[in-house]
C-alpha cells in the first residue's frame, strides 16, 4: 500500500497519527505538496478521483480517500490495538464522538484557520465574519468535550480511539491561528497534555 | 429500543429512511418538536447528552446520537440488506462516499437553508454571504456526484447504501429554499428519480 500524505494539512495527519498508534511501519509514504498544487496534477487525480489528500492506494488496485475511511480500512488490516470498537455499542460510541469532534470542533476550527491565516488566502476567499463565527462555535463546543472528559479518560471509550485523534489534531491545527482551549476547561487540558505526550503526536508533522 | 425523531430536521430522516430500507418496524418512534425546544428539556438532555435529534435509546440502557452512528448500530442488529459494506473495501468505499456526501453536499446545503429560510431565523444569526457561499460550494460538488453516478448505479457501490441516503436527504431538504440540482447533471437526476420512487423516500416526512 502507498499513502499519499501532505505535511501541511490536518486530515493526512489523522492517518499518520493512527498508523503511529497502531505501530504500522510498512506502508510507503508519498508526499504531495498541496500549496504548489501537486494534488491537482492529472496522475494524482486519476488515482484519487478528487484533489483530496490523504489517499491510500491498495496493492490490488483501487484508492481510498477521506481520512476516516482510510483509518477504518487500516483497522481491518491491522486490528491491534483496536481503535474503532469491539462490539456494536463501542463502535456506536466511538462514531458518535468522532462525528461530534468532526462537526463541532474540526470543521469550525479548519474554517477559522482557512479564513484567517495569510498563507491560506490562495485557497479561500477569506471572510473575517466566517472566521469569527467559526471560532465562537468551536469554543462553545469545547465545553461539551470538557464535560465528557470529566467522565471518561478518553473521548469515545476508556481507552484511546480514533475519536481522540480527530479532536486532538483539530486543536493542534488551530494553533496556526494561535487558538488555545480556555484554561478553565481542566478536563480537556488534562487530556490534551496526555495525548501530546504520546509518540503518535509527532507523526506526520 | 426507542428512536427520538423530529419531522422537521434532515438528520432524523436519515435514520427513518435507513429503517424503511431495512424494513425495521419494531422500534418505537417518539416525536421531539425542536421548534418549540423539546430537545432542550432536562429529561431529553439527560438521555441524549446534547440537544441533538435523532437519538436511539437502547433497552439495556445507553443512548446513541448522531445519525450515522445510529444507522451503523442498527446495521449490526438488523444486518439485512447490507448498507455499510460486506468487506473492508466495500466498507471503505461506502464511508468515503458517505463522508463526501456529508461534507460536500449535506453540510453546505444545511447551511444554505439555515441562513436563508425565514422559519430558521430563530436558530441562526442569518448571513446572506454564508448562504450564497454554501449554495455555490454545494453546486460545485454536485458535479462530482454526477460523475460518480455516471460510472455506478448507486453512489457507494452497485447497490443502494447509506451513502445514497445521505446525499438524497440533503438534496430533498434543500427544496426548502427551492434548490434543485441543475438539469444538465443527467446522472444525478436519473439517480434522484430512482431513489425518490422507493417507498423509503416517504419515511419520516
Amino acid at each position: 500500500m502507498k499513502l499519499y500524505d501532505s505535511r501541511r494539512a490536518p486530515n493526512p495527519r489523522r492517518v499518520r497519527w493512527f498508523m503511529a498508534e497502531k505501530g504500522i511501519e510498512d506502508i510507503e509514504i508519498v508526499d504531495v505538496d498541496i500549496l504548489v498544487g501537486e494534488h491537482r496534477e492529472p496522475d494524482y487525480l486519476a488515482k484519487a478521483g478528487l484533489p483530496h489528500v490523504p489517499a491510500l492506494s491498495l496493492d490490488e488496485g483501487g484508492t481510498i480517500t477521506e481520512s476516516i475511511a482510510i483509518c477504518r480500512y487500516l483497522e481491518a488490516v491491522y486490528p491491534e490495538p483496536n481503535m474503532f470498537g469491539l462490539d456494536p455499542w463501542e463502535t456506536a460510541l466511538i462514531e458518535m464522538w468522532t462525528r461530534r469532534a468532526e462537526m463541532l470542533a474540526a470543521t469550525p476550527l479548519m474554517m477559522a484557520v482557512r479564513h484567517t491565516h495569510p498563507a491560506l488566502a490562495v485557497l479561500e476567499d477569506q471572510s473575517p465574519d466566517i472566521a469569527a463565527r467559526s471560532l465562537r462555535d468551536a469554543e462553545r463546543a469545547l465545553k461539551i468535550f470538557d464535560e465528557r472528559l470529566g467522565q471518561s479518560e478518553w473521548l469515545g471509550l476508556d481507552r484511546i480511539t480514533i475519536a481522540d485523534g480527530v479532536l486532538f489534531i483539530s486543536l493542534d491545527f488551530a494553533r496556526m491561528v494561535k487558538f488555545k482551549p480556555p484554561e478553565d476547561l481542566l478536563n480537556l487540558n488534562r487530556w490534551l497534555t496526555a495525548i501530546r505526550a504520546r509518540p503518535s503526536a509527532k507523526a506526520g508533522v
